[in-house]
């Protein structure tokens, strides 16, 4: 049982092993996306705000807010980004940066409790991210990674979770208060890696004890219908035990597959919330077709 | 690296830890199909003749064969349905009853290695379909269950599963040649029948070696949106080591599911049958829009 509980001024989520899945929007980020980064360093967060509210509206618990624009004081736009998100909904935020003065800033705009993105099992970025989590009080992702570099070794990865956990424990962070992102590679390029991350997924829960996170749709890089094999995925990493993915819930489909998966891992208690979600699409098809029909009339 | 050879007089299916997942196809059965089982017990056999085609067109690797029609001579209607599906098709079949005497009326038409559909863990079964199994040289589906039923202990599943193995031992059956079915149960009935299942077939594989079989859509019994659940249910099985399943292989959905979740394990070497399924279902897609276009036009 370790619950990570992260928060907004008025609302809580917990992510936790026997939880509902944890679902953290992607969608405010623009790296690779050159139309939001020229408009966020231009000052206008009108696209910021849209996608956090089609974000919310589609399911999402969390949202992860990147504010990382090149050439731009990434600081003062964290900053910004998260005072205008938190003005417009009550979901709490993981603050995903590299620049350790944007982590900074961000927490400390920060209205609540919040999920660091993130700090890696290398020396240096332990000795700076860790502080900074303790001084603001959230909570933070552990990449399973360290001054070696991911490893296809399930071992390995491990070890590197285990490492960042340690090292929390001792700048005084809790366990539960340490997501670990096992590191998700492209199946496409790294053929065992799929099974790699099931397996390190399995090892944390069972021996580590602590929640997990990750970037699902890292793993169909460079293949077709990216979004059937994310599900597909992501199913597999739910029954292996993972607790929270960083995601796109706008992709119905991926959304749909978790809920299901929630339902086979007795995380959806009666199935009360996929009965809900069968009705409501059952009713969508049949006003669908109510228009159709009218406009055939 | 457990093997389990199946074949037809032309074809072998191999049924493996690092093999492509085997589909076998469930829907010749006339159990709740009424049409089916009039017109079988009539001597019409169409029906049979165009779900065994349809399935080859889908996909399937294997067919399912059960002839149990209530009332009717159903050694007879096994030997004909058999000796009618494998001239349509080279696919190796599985011989599906509770009927001893079908099942041997079965084995002695069916030219190839048969996989027998099922024995369980019951004494009574184990002695009397066991040494059908070892006189046609067969292979055989041991459900794990024994006299005091379905457990919902996964180590009480497991010890079920690991007597059968022993038992066909005994009557010089190898393990190789037994594909374990852990009991799917459904999750609308018992929350925790999924959870159990994964737990069961991991340790099928890691500990007992053997391959695994599953019926997926009775996990989803009484709930809505099924294919969806069943769908997810399979990438979660895949993933804990499930390694073929008796299914509906005209559900396109859990089709591109379980190749997706082949890409995953890497059992889709350098992902070459995904790649070629995307290009088809792009090809489909682009082939159904000139269509469109020329009747517009």
């Amino acid at each position: 049982m370790t619950d990570t509980v992260i928060s907004s001024a008025t609302k809580e989520v917990v992510i936790g092993f026997d939880r509902p899945f944890v679902v953290v929007g992607e969608r405010i980020n623009p790296t690779g996306r050159k139309l939001l980064a020229a408009e966020m360093a231009a000052g206008d967060y009108s696209r910021v705000e849209a996608d956090a509210l089609a974000q919310v509206a589609a399911g999402a618990h969390m949202l992860d807010i990147n504010a990382g624009v090149p050439m731009a004081d990434e600081a003062a736009l964290m900053t910004e980004t998260i005072r205008r998100v938190q003005s417009l909904t009550e979901l709490p935020l993981s603050i995903d940066s590299s620049v350790v003065e944007a982590l900074d800033a961000g927490l400390g705009a920060y209205q609540g409790k919040a999920l660091v993105n993130s700090v890696t099992g290398e020396e240096e970025r332990l000795e700076t991210v860790l502080p900074l989590v303790k001084k603001h009080g959230a909570a933070v992702v552990g990449i399973s990674h360290d001054n070696s570099g991911i490893s296809n070794d399930p071992d390995k990865r491990f070890a590197a979770a285990k490492k960042i956990v340690e090292r929390a424990a001792d700048h005084g962070i809790a366990a539960c208060d340490v997501v670990i992102d096992p590191a998700v590679m492209p199946v496409g390029a790294v053929g065992e890696a799929g099974r790699t991350v099931l397996a390190v997924i399995r090892r944390l829960r069972e021996e580590l004890e602590v929640n997990t996170i990750c970037g699902a749709s890292n793993v169909s890089f460079g293949l077709p219908a990216r979004t059937r094999l994310n599900a597909a995925f992501l199913s597999m990493a739910v029954g292996a035990g993972l607790t929270s993915a960083i995601l796109n819930p706008l992709h119905e489909e991926v959304m749909e597959t978790i809920a299901a998966a929630e339902v086979m891992m007795d995380l959806d208690r009666m199935c009360k919330r996929w009965i809900k979600r069968s009705r409501r699409a059952m009713a969508g098809v049949a006003a669908a077709r109510q228009r159709e029909a009218a406009v055939r009339a």
